[in-house]
């Protein structure tokens, strides 16, 4: 539905559409508990396990709702995308599923396990500089050349109600023992916005929060300021979180979400190092930067219980930072 | 029940009987699947994770079963033993839940990892030398200084009693969709003589198979032989399999076991490197042994459904091997 602003809030029916949608093509990821960490951390903590969706990240829910909801005739002439590599992954595996033709636009310093999972997955690579107005232009190009349809990795309506399932998900899964709050990362802010939607419609009680590294902090800036403040020379060790937010994105984090938390990379490795030891789950930068904002802003969470989206488990282990 | 040989073999009441003690003291671990290590390995492989029990290791069900079989005055005193690592770490947790004193006698080549978790659940350590005549030198002294009742890693009917939870707990999981063989980790032989008679009980026609390092061979040439053949001078990335067969275990693997498999270091690195790329698990050399030999000996398991116990998750993230 379209709000009285203009501005697209999916309902709860696409939500509940989109995942039914999938349902037969991914994973119901399992929750997970660790005394240890709460010990930790000071609150009390559930780990939404999306590392263990397929291709390794929650990105498969929004490729496999954004492709599943084309008409063959749509779908015919291919896909493609830009992506520093888990919506890159998972859009080749929808597409070798659906049997039609990717194409994936990666940024050069994309880590090399995301890489080979792209090319794993049957999809053609095309190699741009590391921004995304090289992003955009070499995808509109490729555009031209295929025809294909193109599947932004955010700011798509079926890839943000595809990545609402998480949020839906585990609310069903935490039935019992509804979290207080919970911490999604944000980069471009498909997986927040889709997740804070979802979140707010079934339990309005319960806070939403994202997480972002201070070296790519142009979220709560936005959020802050009320407008999108373009992502500009990230630096940080989450790969996966180094593009702006969207037009489609944006309105729904400024409804929804009740404020970003900022962490430092070394925090982020601590996270890490955290989920690694005691939970004993690979777990990428981006996906740790959640735990790494509950450990960091204790005052939010204390004694809370805390649902952290643990959002994908891509990580080069030859690059392990310690 | 004690066989006409005069050699122990326990009845599944007791093993029932053990796993209802501890019931509420370790975790039920999940079984994780994955299509990509599917593909790679050639069988169906169901991962039964211990990496993922109390303390970080399947370990934590045989110390429970013996220091909670114990009386307040056998307690008392306290527990000791002598460990690589897992089974001093769940010594200590049990004895701290218990409320006595434990020390833990550990060889001076164990991983910081494992001598650290042994320190933090408040249990003392003592170093030797790393071989067996140290070990159990080391041990007798503190049994005479402490009185204290000396829990053997592995050649324990209550040890033995309560890593066959394992083995029971998998057949009920996999209830639906019964395994044609279990791997199991063999060291001194504690867990693959508990699940071996497990699952000969419950599920006769399932193969049980033993995996070994090449380089701490001392169970395959046992078992090939007839009789216990110490391990000395053992050489493998897998710190957790380097003791010689028991007293106990022996006869039990003899009778229950199919055969014990052998891997080299560079395939158990090998399949680490998959299980935490493809599976996002962090399991230790000793652990990821069972899914090396599914890998390795591929004319054994072509084709079958296979459960590969991943006995624990307790590795020095400074010294991962790639």
């Amino acid at each position: 539905m379209t709000r009285a602003d203009g501005h697209w809030v999916p309902s709860i029916e696409e939500l509940s559409l989109a995942r039914r949608r999938i349902r037969d093509h991914v994973h119901v990821t399992p929750i997970m508990t660790s005394g240890l960490i709460d010990d930790h951390v000071g609150s009390r903590v559930s780990l939404k396990c999306e590392h263990l969706q397929k291709a390794g990240a929650f990105k498969a829910r929004g490729a496999h709702n954004a492709v599943f909801s084309m008409s063959e005739a749509e779908a015919a002439s291919g896909v493609l995308t830009h992506s520093s590599g888990n919506h890159g992954a998972a859009l080749a595996l929808v597409a070798r599923s659906r049997g039609v033709p990717a194409h994936i636009v990666m940024p050069s310093n994309a880590p090399t396990v995301k890489k080979s999972a792209v090319l794993g997955y049957g999809a053609a690579v095309t190699e741009c500089e590391p921004t995304l107005m090289a992003r955009e232009k070499a995808v509109d190009q490729l555009q031209r050349s295929t025809g294909g349809y193109v599947v932004h990795p955010y700011d798509d309506r079926a890839v943000i109600c595809g990545q609402a399932g998480v949020g839906l998900e585990l609310l069903e899964q935490l039935a019992d023992d509804p979290p207080d709050a919970v911490v999604v990362p944000v980069g471009g802010g498909g997986l927040l916005s889709g997740v804070a939607t979802a979140v707010k419609a079934r339990l309005p009680g319960c806070k939403v929060y994202g997480a972002e590294p201070v070296g790519a902090d142009d979220a709560k800036r936005s959020f802050d300021l009320g407008y999108v403040v373009p992502q500009t020379g990230p630096d940080t060790i989450a790969d996966g979180l180094l593009t702006s937010l969207g037009q489609l994105t944006f309105p729904l984090i400024k409804r929804s979400v009740d404020d970003i938390l900022l962490v430092g990379d070394s925090e982020i490795v601590d996270a890490m190092h955290l989920l690694y030891t005691r939970a004993k789950q690979v777990v990428e930068p981006s996906g740790a930067v959640t735990l790494a904002a509950v450990n960091t802003h204790r005052q939010v969470f204390d004694g809370l219980h805390v649902a952290v989206v643990l959002s994908g488990g891509n990580v080069d282990l030859a690059e392990l930072p310690w």
